[in-house]
């Protein structure tokens, strides 16, 4: 109904737009949860990606599931009475429907009820959602990247849905005044006439836009080297990592940015862009223990596993 | 049914009667937030805005949310038996459609059930009221302008729900003798006579309700020149405020203020006046600190920054 | 059904009494809380009061709301499906309808469910019941003097719902055996033949019923000099009344006591005699002050003002 | 269906028994609380009341309200599509109705659902029940002996119910072998023949049951002079008896406790018989303070006024 | 539809499967409640109880009540619209019909619902399952010997219900190795052939539900000596039993004890046998104490009262 | 609908793929729970087991129950109108009768709802399904061996679920890094091309199912001689194991490994292999034992009643 905001015009929070990217490139990685302060643009980043891939040419739709959305509208609902008693079958896609081989987007992920955490949990597990009403029931496959964002004071999310995240990224509120002056710009520009605005962008956001389309066909032959494997192993056993998910995803993600970089062969330096993301919320780590202070532990873990710098 | 309190007989309140105006003129700026002690006609305010706007012939509609309200009353109902039986479509409006272009006041907003807070954030956040019943669905605009009262020591805000108020003020028991034996008498004359009463605030009321709406048009033409911008970043960097949300409103805010002024370019003055209400929810605060003691800190933040005066 | 034990043979509580009294004079007061002991004849007072009112030709109903009611029998019901199906209108009024222009009681009243004091406090604030049953709405009228009662040790008022009541007494056992001895002999008295018992107490009725009516068509033509309302809010500031309504409510319930002793002004007796109830329940205190330390406190503060002895 | 235990079989549990009778006499007093020991025959003595009044050719039904039962059971119920559809009215009679005129026996009472104590408190206060479904409501008279039995252990009983209870006595288990001993032998006696057994005992039931359906039309004759109403009055004052239901309950139970003596005048020994069981609940004590040290203060109290002995 | 483990060929856990067949004989004595250790047959000895009363041919259904039973499986349901419509009558009886002149059996019976609970509380109270939905109801006997078991660890029984059971024991693992050798083996055994090893229990099983026949038939006739209740009085008192139960459930006890026996007359020994399982649930004890513990103290009591050994 | 990664290519996890296989062998040893870190494989070797079982020609099926299943699906379904009004009998088979003779596995089962494992314990203690709806009933076999998994930190088992259990095996992350290089490279190349994948392993997948399915044929000739057993025993009060089940299922347990190990009696060495997973959670343990230190309690145990190694 409205005009987006570009996703080229979003100034900051770098690292979850590249997690977006990859997620994007390869959807395997499994999604991203970007947890930080309220009124980051988060919200806005999501649905400008939607754009941004609607604008190469690609379907992949991105969906808003509401935090106050019921059981019927998230799986779909079936007309039980019309099935039983006229043998009509009718079934209404729900919003796991809508974002199949797409974007799941969950603002205030660590709010959500219980109920839907389960039902989420079991369908991202299986790739399929099964309706089931009084003995009447219809599956269709739901195959999408998981993408979360939330306040981590109001509320800790739940370790099982946060290590179902392929990536996660912490979003801070920036503190340089000409960046933040520049957002205001952006934005009142944008407010005016926002149809100007995005014809500025045009150019820009088709070229962002091809880059991932291309990346994403060239996915298959991107090579991992035994190196690179062994590389990210290790990583994961000097940062403790809980479980083997985590050098899979770090593998996958690292595949995902040399294919975006338009190379064939995965390189030492793909791996340490992707190392924080992957590993941030899989190392063991105290309740309250501040987003900062996780970040530099890992840090060092990746310095001293690469002796190169790090992506935050 | 009944007659309505004038606006500007209200005696006090300046600062939530300023919020109110300006929201008026630029709804962009996302609301009002008014805690503070119960009997300070915060009620009776809003109703007498509501009264102002229809008397300078504009459409902005005042709706009251009540706290027991069910969820049909809110998002509106939808008959479904009748949209699968016979095709027809029966949507009856709730009190967001009725607050469409407007204002939804909640009194005891601290005490609004969380379900219907969760309602209530989706739909401000998407400008969109959906409705989903058994796989019928039927969706309307639903942009208004927030507005919340309530007594901090009877409940907190859920934090989402305060950061999606772009002012707030705190309004507290008057001490001076003569205003408040002012709205006895105000308020026995009003009781005593009501239609002789608004007759004598019939000049106020068309004069202030004419300035509104002059400020409402003008607002697209007022400048913002780039050295506002930059000091009410710096000025929400020095007061750390959470996110870049702050800065957006106190600019908008400010911008309304010089429209209201009649001037087309925001002044350091106009920025000033605002910027106690657009900041003081969203800088890092104790949850037992009082509302005193905040804008303490905050008016002297102001005072470093802008070298000037501070508005409530 | 049964007999009504007469209003003037109670014994004692006269601070409820005249509360009462002050309110069927006018309505505008906003009614009465009576906490206290359990067993000191609260309920029969009230049940007492409906058949003075009666008796005395005047029309103003006293309905009890029971603790356990549900919402439907509180503010109505409507039959749905004739609205839709036979477009046969069917709204069966409730408690709320038949308290119209009379008194609401609620014994127990800290005890109310939460969900119905927030419809208590929704009608109560806007003088109309607004019932809504999938999407069929009916209102009526509904503007009804709030009485309360209720044992303080088994629960707390809820601020919003105490604030409502214009005023507040505190009933105690009395400590006078003679007084006592009196209270048992009318009751078994009144048990044996209530039809004797009330033709004794006849003249006295038909004496006060007629001072009550008299006073409630006097009440327009009672004058409130300057200094009784300058002297009211005094007394609320040197008493740290929380808002604006305690003055209002004292100079109302000055107004209704003048016209009760049948005079055109308000003197400072009147004043004095209904501060104590005005502001019992609007100054600071602990949660665990007990009542008879706030009544000092206040009577101090009243003497303080007034220089004059203080009512209960 | 089975044969009862007569009401003069049972050994013990005197002060119960005689609580029961007097409330048979006099309806008015209103009721029995019976808390102590499990196992000590107090569903027993109820039921043997019941069979009791019923060989003493009166109608005073006796009815069990089990905790378990549903709103429905207790209330009655109304077929609500009948009265709408075809005019017909169809109440079907609940507990409540069973018991008019009668006794209204809980065990466990002390567990009993709050929304049911509701239900109780607010038919007990008014003698009516009304049934209200969906506009249509139906009342009948409900006047009821509410007799309650628990075990304190268990859980407290909330002060407003407590309140409601006409008499209060304690029942322990007893320590004398002989009397033990002597239950056991009625007990299996009665299991191995029920019906010789109870041809044993019916001239004793005759008897008793001849005397308080004499006692129970001799009632209004009985005389209470003066200085026995002050006496009740001044031994409720030395026991600091909260509220004034104290007195009159106790007047009341000594007058019954005359007309079952066979006299036309209550004496102080009538009064010094009950003022245990009617003050009991009604003194200030500590929530764990035992039932043992509770009647220790009140026996002093008693003697201090009577100068007599005490009743258990 | 499988074959059961011969109640002969069980094990250890002699006091349970004494308590079981005193019930069977007398189930007057008023149930079985035995609590212990997961995995020592408790729910097989049940089960095996049912097999060996159908096999002496008697009718005494024993039927198992599970945790997640809804409540119309329990109390059996009604089908309200066919008898309202068409006059009909349909009741389909639940698990207390089955039990009736039987054994329900409750495992984890400290988990039970509260609301089961006092559903078979008022049952088991009137020996009478009353049924009523919506006007309509259905009464039938239902009167059955309550078996509980469960982990004390687990929870806690509520006390009305513990004192409800006529016997209680505890179930402990065994230490001594040959004997839990023997169970395994019987259980291997059992496994793979049922029917060869059911044949080779057939003569104990023939011999033993004959004894219990012949028991039930002559209970009557078994003479109770005075000296015997005296001596059971003596106990109770000394073991501070709450409540007059104790005796008389012990009594009866004894005397089915004697009848298994085959004498006409009860003994001390017989008196002695039950004392433990009679007593154990009702003595005071500390919520922590541990069952041993008990066992101990109540020891004690017997040898000093009965100067004799203990049976467990 | 997609491939399965085959269980022959799973790496590491030793302990917990032969407690699966062992209970493929002999569905009588009870299932396995399997607790240990997230991410390591847990439910990809359940399904891997259905696929390996599938690939050898038998019918055992393996059905995931997830958490957020409604009652409904886990039982079945009944039409019960069709069932009364038109005689015919509509039952759905839920995920039990799925199950029957297969596998029924639980991810998260320490947070399924309580409701659901009452459920599954009744069912499972007596092999049989039953589901009844308004009187109408139906019911079929279900007898499965139930698999669990979950993360200990996130919420503990119920003791009764976990006793049910035949086996336990802990499960957590490897860290050796050419162990997980390995699987990192297996996973990579699964992704890639599945069939080829599974072409390389087919031989492999096929030896093993052809050894399971000869061991299931030939466990009844499986001889246990009696020193096994009473070393069993010996080593469950060793390790004060509560109740009689453990030394059953360490025996059954044994059995089924010579069984696979393709010899005809049981050896020290299958029951050594067994003592771990069979006694690890039928221990006495603090409520916060690490698993290691549980391990290694028990691990010294084995040593000194076998004198021999201990298998994880």
């Amino acid at each position: 109904m409205s005009e987006t905001f570009p996703f080229t015009a979003v100034i900051g929070q770098e690292s979850f737009k590249r997690a977006l990217l990859l997620n994007t490139i390869d959807p395997g990685i499994g999604g991203v949860l970007a947890m930080g302060d309220r009124g980051t643009a988060k919200s806005t980043l999501v649905r400008s990606l939607a754009d941004l891939i609607a604008g190469s040419g690609s379907h992949s739709p991105v969906v808003d599931l509401p935090l106050g959305a019921t059981e019927d509208r998230v799986v779909g609902s079936l007309d039980v009475d019309a099935a039983l008693a006229r043998g009509e079958f009718r079934f209404r896609p729900g919003l796991l429907a809508d974002a199949h081989e797409g974007f799941l987007y969950i603002d205030e992920v660590n709010l959500l009820d219980d109920h839907l955490v389960d039902l989420l949990l079991d369908v991202a597990a299986g790739g399929v959602n099964r309706v089931e009403r009084e003995g009447v029931s219809h599956s269709h496959p739901a195959r999408f990247v998981l993408v979360g964002s939330g306040n981590p004071e109001e509320g800790e999310l739940r370790p099982q849905l946060e290590d179902r995240f392929g990536l996660s990224t912490f979003v801070s509120t920036l503190r340089d005044v000409a960046t933040r002056t520049a957002i205001v710009r952006a934005r009142l520009a944008f407010d005016a006439d926002p149809v100007a605005f995005r014809s500025r962008y045009a150019a820009r956001q088709s070229e962002l836009g091809g880059l991932v389309a291309a990346a994403r066909s060239a996915l298959p032959d991107v090579r991992v080297p035994d190196r690179i494997v062994e590389k990210a192993v290790e990583f994961c056993v000097a940062a403790e990592a809980v479980g083997h998910r985590a050098e899979i995803v770090l593998v996958r993600a690292a595949r995902a940015s040399a294919a975006l970089h338009g190379r064939t062969e995965v390189l030492h330096t793909d791996l340490a862009e992707v190392m924080l993301p992957a590993l941030r919320h899989r190392i063991p780590r105290d309740p309250f223990e501040p987003a900062a202070r996780v970040n530099a532990r890992l840090t060092n873990t990746i310095r001293a596993v690469t002796g190169g710098p790090v992506a935050a």
